[in-house]
């Protein structure tokens, strides 16, 4: 059977270019090509295998870590790769690693919030890795709430040093990847004292590590945090805890760009525009969606192609049972994800273009848009993680008994993925945000004042209010504009109502924190609105290919029409849309699962991961399950002599009564 | 620090007894005083430590299991104790073992389908150990469909023997816990078929492994099937893959209680009622709900226990942070989920009385009940378990961060209890089940057929078609008999109309296919009202203390109130509630959550689980959790050196830009 495709018929059956649509969803022809050429490059080298990780103990994967990165460098350096392709390489090694943080967070913090001196001193030891860092933020005291971290930076005016200091045990910077055990400096966040005074929390780059021996320098107490969740996952990562004892670092090695500390000690803001944090903000956010449709498609893909392979139940006319992607219940369940990996995929093309949008405003010193842009990626960020790490698990469970097992590929994606709920803005934080920045905007529509970008439609609240969809029939939902006016109404009413009812306390706090479950709804309606409308708003793009345009159609109208289904009491509460439409919308829905189907396991062959990116049995490509589940289970150390260890001392003596007088 | 009690402030604002909430929560005063007992035995024993558990690689992993089996056997023996307290002890030994398929499956399937002969024969041998065994049904290919399986038992005449076969790869049992390493015996699921013919599914004693050396016995081939989620968790079970090849067994060993097959190989069924097999599955279930109520209330209390000591943003003025357990949005996610741990415990103490009342019908020969019976604890196998698995999983999010960490123990209670949505029948198959014997119940309403058990309700059917709820204000909703009805009216109104859509399909089984989503949510309401119902019989019965009772009032609306708001497109589309009611609901649910805030942390503690079952920094009783988690990390196999192995091969050299001639 090697060799022999077990999803030639399912693939058969598109009725769609695949290649055509590997280019939409790499976003160009040119992406495609250089994700195709890395992916095959990492897969096709042995040092690069992942599927014995969730079996080393920690040590052991994390030196077998260690070794990736120091060949992931190698080929980097005698490829003489670009920088968009090493980062590519990096991406399908698919592994956490220190160097996630070196190019992800160390470096681009020098650039964004050094001066020039600083950035030309340190950034060619970093592109170099002569140096290699980490973002020493969170402490084990404060996380989300970034203002109350307690490291302090004193300032000696004698010594022209700072003094770093953890003056408490919750002070001590915990979580930082890559501090654990490897970087040799950090960008450490602290409250920055002159005279007595606080300033606040600003950045400095302090070595932790010699150069030489690799040993912390005198005042540092550095470690790994532990295990976390998963087997492999996120544990070839050292996260680390870090105190200092009166450290001390010259004066410029604070980071200055937007603030000084003079020779004499005085504190001084620069020209530079604080907003510039909104620039990094909203890269780093576009980032984290487009990882998200990349981690939920992974899953999907597993879930989709396993569907297709498994069979269970059912007509048994001509010996065969049915597979059991034809359950409706399967596929009610399987192919909102599906529709979700691509909408989030096209919400993170529309934010990358928001970036480009916000630096040209920022550049041009127009500020104007930066707190829309900042609730709509703080919004998206929560929206899209949430919905991919349910989602992942979902995928999971999709896959059975069999996707429980680590070789399925999705328990490992689930541990690694789920952080990404609670980094870089815990999703729950962020959300009330969202809802503060869209209470902000209700209340000043009084006033006049228009709402801008993702906003703008609460400029139309008057008419939102009481707009009935023209919905008659199951087809009818299959309008856009009846799509998108469903979706601001719906959004319009729940800011409207939580705004309305917040009136009601005297202190806008108190109001706030009381209906806080309220205005996170309300966010959360806010930011489907923002999906559902960027997916429309692709599909009258420029997609290329009849076939691959139908598809997406369907697709974004499953996406539209699962979520009015999931969120069915907020649309039918505000009088959004009828019972009956309701009713409609779901037959709606069932008839483009129907059409969906026959193109699902093309739908997922077209993120062309490779076998080793997607790491699972039940996955593969060739659809050939049962056989590699049988030779993956071998390979487990149990399975390395048939009696196992332990059974002389600890079985032996049980089974033959003997355990009175065993040494346990 | 030591001995200080960080949460002693939160246990002093309590406003009951939670001595008393000990005994209700345990079930009865011996419950409770055997539970304590047992659980402080094992938390003292050193040979059971569990912190260590996720460090572990997977041969020590399951070499310490092996360990603390042996030696949980050898206390037994030793302290002379009951069935009950070496149960328990297993319990709170709290470490997936193959022990728990012998106890759990391999015996009770001799009791139950062994003849008098069979179970003198093999009984005694298991009870003491001489030999062990487990319970081999699931294949590769099979798994919810038992009716599918392949292994055959072929009859061989004038041997008198059973030829035990794999004929296919699909066929390999696979799943079997205990299976892969220890088991000696196991009671083995495959077709009979005696002269040609196929009589379908029968068990059959087969030893697999010689008792002196452990070997499998000629034409078996035995393993494990390879690391499944999480680090620890299931890890320490050998869950194993099995083939035989034409391996032979004396006929005795078919377990003949139901049918037989006779020295001629006359195949033949015994006058014992096939319906037995109901009260297994009544008991089996009963427990799992039991189960989900005890991993969701570890959870819960984890994370309770940890959002009363963080602290984050908030009220600065004192100079102290608010506790995360005051905001809104955190109360809204948890107590929802601690009302639903109370919840699950007490239909899952219904579930044991039903069990007594199926068992009584049974003996007399009544199988009136018996699909009720079967429909209900499928029902409330599927609701508890998939609600236990997303309510931890929304716990560890809940500690934000350091939920992260496997020393909150989160990331292995979830890893650990997932599967149970998917053994003992998948959950959405099961719901399935329960939505088939509703659109029976309901279609025969017709001919006048009197609903029974849970779902008499439907006899009222007229009237629960068009009843309101008599709520005006917010307090209107703690009302008994409102909030049953309400319940009643949603799942009368779903399951009507699944049944009346149904009718449209010429082909019926076409129509539940077509529908089967709207069926399971249908099937899923039905349940949520049997939680309901039994929740506030629970509150009419004998509920000591008026504090405790008060607690319980609390939680059983936050439950019955929290569903409404998550499934309020239900309520609303089907014109149970109106708009304006959910809003009531809504602000009731508020001001519940104050009533139950200054009794979280009791309530949690009322569950009175020892820090070693906990395993949780996070979730320790003296709330000590910053100083614990920065000891903990310390521990982790990483931090033995202080520079990590793999520094010197694959640091190093790029750090000084040796790379290039590295070897990796």
């Amino acid at each position: 059977m090697e060799g022999v495709d077990h999803l030639a018929h399912e693939r058969s059956k598109a009725q769609f270019d695949v290649d055509e649509l590997k280019i939409v969803w790499a976003g160009s022809r040119h992406e495609f090509e250089v994700s195709d050429r890395i992916a095959r490059l990492v897969a096709s080298d042995p040092v690069f295998r992942k599927d014995n990780r969730t079996m080393l103990a920690r040590k052991d994967l994390f030196k077998n870590t260690l070794r990736k990165a120091a060949h992931a460098w190698k080929r980097i350096i005698e490829l003489r790769l670009t920088e968009e392709e090493a980062k590519k390489l990096r991406f399908f090694v698919d592994e956490p690693a220190y160097t996630d943080l070196h190019w992800g967070m160390f470096v681009p913090a020098i650039q964004g919030q050094g001066t020039d001196e600083q950035q030309a001193k340190w950034l060619p030891l970093a592109y170099k890795m002569q140096i290699i860092g980490c973002y020493a933020q969170t402490e084990l005291g404060h996380g989300s709430n970034v203002q109350g971290l307690e490291t302090t930076a004193t300032f000696d005016p004698q010594a022209d040093e700072f003094i770093i200091n953890s003056p408490t045990l919750t002070s001590s910077k915990w979580w930082p990847g890559g501090l654990g055990k490897i970087s040799t400096h950090a960008v450490v966040y602290a409250r920055l004292i002159t005279d007595g005074q606080d300033h606040g929390v600003h950045g400095f780059i302090v070595q932790l590590r010699s150069l030489e021996d690799h040993l912390p320098l005198p005042g540092i107490t550095v470690g790994d945090i532990g295990m976390k969740f998963g087997s492999g996952a996120y544990n070839s990562m050292d996260n680390g805890v870090l105190r200092f004892d009166h450290v001390r670092i010259p004066r410029d090695q604070m980071l200055m760009r937007v603030s000084q500390v003079t020779r004499e000690g005085k504190y001084m803001q620069s020209n530079v525009p604080r907003q510039l944090v909104y620039g990094t903000m909203v890269f780093v956010r576009k980032a984290i969606v487009l990882d998200a449709s990349c981690a939920l498609s992974r899953a999907v893909c597993i879930a989709t192609r396993y569907s297709a392979v498994r069979r269970q139940f059912g007509s048994q006319k001509d010996g065969v049972e049915t597979q059991v992607i034809d359950y409706k219940t399967q596929q009610h369940r399987l192919f909102p994800l599906l529709a979700s990996a691509y909408a989030f995929r096209f919400v993170g093309e529309w934010l990358s273009w928001l970036y480009t949008d916000v630096t040209q405003r920022l550049q041009a010193k127009d500020f104007s848009t930066l707190p829309e842009a900042h609730a709509c990626t703080a919004g998206l960020k929560s929206l899209t993680t949430s919905a991919t790490a349910d989602g992942i698990e979902e995928c999971r469970k999709l896959c059975g008994g069999h996707g429980y097992l680590s070789s399925s590929g999705l328990p490992e994606l689930f541990a690694v993925y789920v952080p990404a709920c609670t980094y870089e803005g815990d999703n729950v934080v962020l959300l009330l945000q969202v809802a503060r920045f869209l209470m902000k905007t209700v209340s000043q529509l009084v006033s006049g004042k228009k709402p801008v970008g993702t906003t703008s439609y609460l400029g139309r609240v008057e008419h939102l209010m009481q707009s009935q969809p023209n919905v008659h029939k199951a087809e009818d939902w299959l309008q856009p504009s009846v799509m998108v006016e469903v979706f601001e109404a719906r959004a319009t009413r729940m800011s409207v109502a939580c705004a309305q009812n917040l009136r009601k306390f005297p202190n806008q706090e108190d109001g706030f924190a009381e209906l806080s479950a309220d205005l996170i709804e309300a966010a959360v309606a806010h930011c489907q609105l923002i999906v559902v409308s960027k997916f429309i708003e692709k599909l009258q793009q420029d997609i290329p290919g009849k076939g691959v345009k139908e598809q997406m159609q369907s697709l974004c109208y499953i996406y539209a029409l699962s979520l009015i289904h999931k969120h069915l009491g907020d649309f039918v509460a505000t009088g959004c849309i009828t019972p009956k439409q309701a009713s409609l919308a779901n037959e709606q829905l069932r008839s483009l699962y129907t059409k969906v189907r026959p193109n699902a396991v093309a739908l997922v062959d077209a993120f062309n991961y490779t076998d080793h990116y997607l790491s699972s049995v039940l996955g593969r490509y060739d659809g050939n399950v049962y056989q590699n589940l049988y030779d993956e289970a071998w390979k487990d150390p149990l399975n390395e002599s048939v009696v196992p260890d332990g059974y002389q001392e600890y079985v032996r003596p049980l089974l033959k009564q003997q355990l009175r007088n065993a040494r346990l």
